[in-house]
């Protein structure tokens, strides 16, 4: 065994904790601390023997610290947090606003350049494993149609939205991907499906004392951009049944290539993940690619990388000789 | 568009033709020809403008090819073919005899090296995808287990130890996975399965004039290695009925990664294959690989890769900018 690669959380929420819980079932990795930005002694870890410190702290003790997981949101967090650690630390981030990848990845890799770090950004599932499942699909049948289903699985941010209606004192959505939808892409007919006929919205909603549950419920259904577009089903029920029913995060999906070779042969690939805890999930693919980052920093590539120019192989504590002979 | 990748095909059976079908498929590629050991007058290629050449042309063409896609079989011909190329090309195989991979390997590398080279030994789909997702699965979940599952497909291998046994005029084997198995499998159980309860074995046989139908079937679900661990069943059909259901040659199985994270949440990964055409799609896994292989050689990056060396998105046409703007 190797000097184990000493890692640091930035950020301890759902993701924070997950990755916390993930580098203890990697013997190759040990956890420096968790650095937080709330008074470090307000924050209770996981883990007892966790350390605590203040982000404030972070600088000083960068000698101690061979990759930075980030686990802020992408939302205000990971577009200034980034850049900013990535100039003086190695560094992986699960930054999941698609359309701002590529200015997020442009800021990032000059500051790694600059500061000779390596930074991974925007893996975890989608973006991230989806995405890797997305190129690869492509890149092997050409001739086909890629398709993402999400869930069955709480999305966090249609359940936030649902909370801004007025009325609302509580409340959760799932998406969910239409049964008819993935049986007719699985048979390789390479449908054209709407936005209507991919997914469902199942929405768990507590009203708040003298809320009227049918204004609520249009207002959530025909909200633009969240519900709009979908068959949305809104159920009222108790806070104690929101408490005891929907306290789990479990998500998943799948991306499937359906697509044709020779004289029209169908031919389908399809990946797909079943989550019973979707930050922790999370958690795990970013600290895998911490291993990578690491590696990748070693080897004197600097800059930011995405999960398209990682091998796989970088992933895995095993090595190359070793990953021939027992998994090939 | 750049200059088009010039790719050879070595050998011209299924696989050769599939890589034929394949190139004509991507845009970024041309195809030189076809090399053949056998009398270049007798090959009809499935393109009327495919021109075929004997094998003893290739030195002379040498400047005219990028990469070779070596379409041999991993018993006799690419154990000699893939270093004897690799020493003057760059070269992608689909070598397939796992527990002589790391020989190969070490074989391939010295040649490669030598000739600064670049060659992609033993991808496809197993080895090859199921690979990439048992090493993938293994870093993300360390604490879980891998299972992969074969078919509902053809297997070669079992097809001729078939058409091996006294009385027996023709027939092919399909490898069934067990519905129990996966079931268990997918809802996160992590059973221990034995040999017997992953897949069964379906064989349909051809029996020659005046063979007796009980022999022949005791012989065969008792042949050691092929048939012996596995619940078969043989059932007898007409050459016509074999001529007209069983010409075609679909496959697939999945491979699932079931683990454990956090306090006992059950993640599940599975990525899966149906295939109408098995060596179609492996030729497809090729042909990609083949673009990974020119550009690693481009790059100066000689000697043998696995897939597990290859980052994703240099399988793919598009550059990275795009992949990160368009698929991540």
């Amino acid at each position: 065994m190797h000097t184990p690669i000493r890692i640091g959380i930035v950020g301890y929420g759902n993701l924070g904790r997950g990755v916390e819980s993930a580098i203890a079932k990697n013997a190759d990795m040990t956890l420096v601390g968790v650095f937080t930005r709330r008074d470090p002694a307000s924050v209770a870890p996981r883990h007892p023997d966790t350390r605590v410190f203040a982000h404030d702290e972070l600088e000083a003790r960068a000698d101690e610290i061979d990759v930075l997981v980030l686990c802020g949101g992408s939302k205000s967090d990971l577009p200034l947090q980034s850049p900013a650690l990535a100039a003086h630390f190695t560094i992986v981030d699960s930054f999941d606003t698609h359309a701002r990848i590529p200015e997020h990845f442009t800021a990032v890799d000059a500051a790694a350049r600059a500061g000779a770090t390596t930074a991974v950004i925007s893996t975890g599932w989608d973006p991230g494993m989806f995405s890797i499942n997305r190129v690869i699909g492509e890149a092997l049948l050409p001739d086909g149609d890629t398709y993402t289903f999400w869930g069955r699985g709480l999305s966090q941010g249609h359940s936030d939205a649902i909370r801004g209606v007025a009325g609302v004192a509580g409340g959760v959505q799932y998406t969910v991907p239409s049964d008819a939808a993935v049986d007719a892409v699985r048979a390789g007919t390479r449908p054209v499906l709407s936005t209507r006929q991919k997914h469902t919205r199942e929405c768990f909603v507590v009203l708040e004392a003298g809320a009227d549950a049918a204004t609520v419920r249009e207002a959530i259904v025909t909200m633009p951009h969240y519900f709009d577009e979908y068959d949305t089903t809104v159920t009222f029920i108790s806070a104690e049944e929101l408490a005891r029913d929907h306290a789990a995060m479990p998500h998943g999906g799948f991306v499937i290539r359906s697509g044709s070779t020779g004289d029209g042969n169908a031919q389908v690939i399809e990946y797909g993940l079943t989550l019973a805890s979707n930050p922790e999930f999370t958690a795990s693919v970013l600290v895998a690619y911490a291993r990578a980052a690491h590696r990748l920093h070693a080897a004197g590539q600097h800059g930011a990388h995405t999960v398209f120019d990682i091998a796989p192989g970088l992933l895995s504590p095993k090595s190359p000789e070793a990953l021939r002979a027992e998994l090939l």
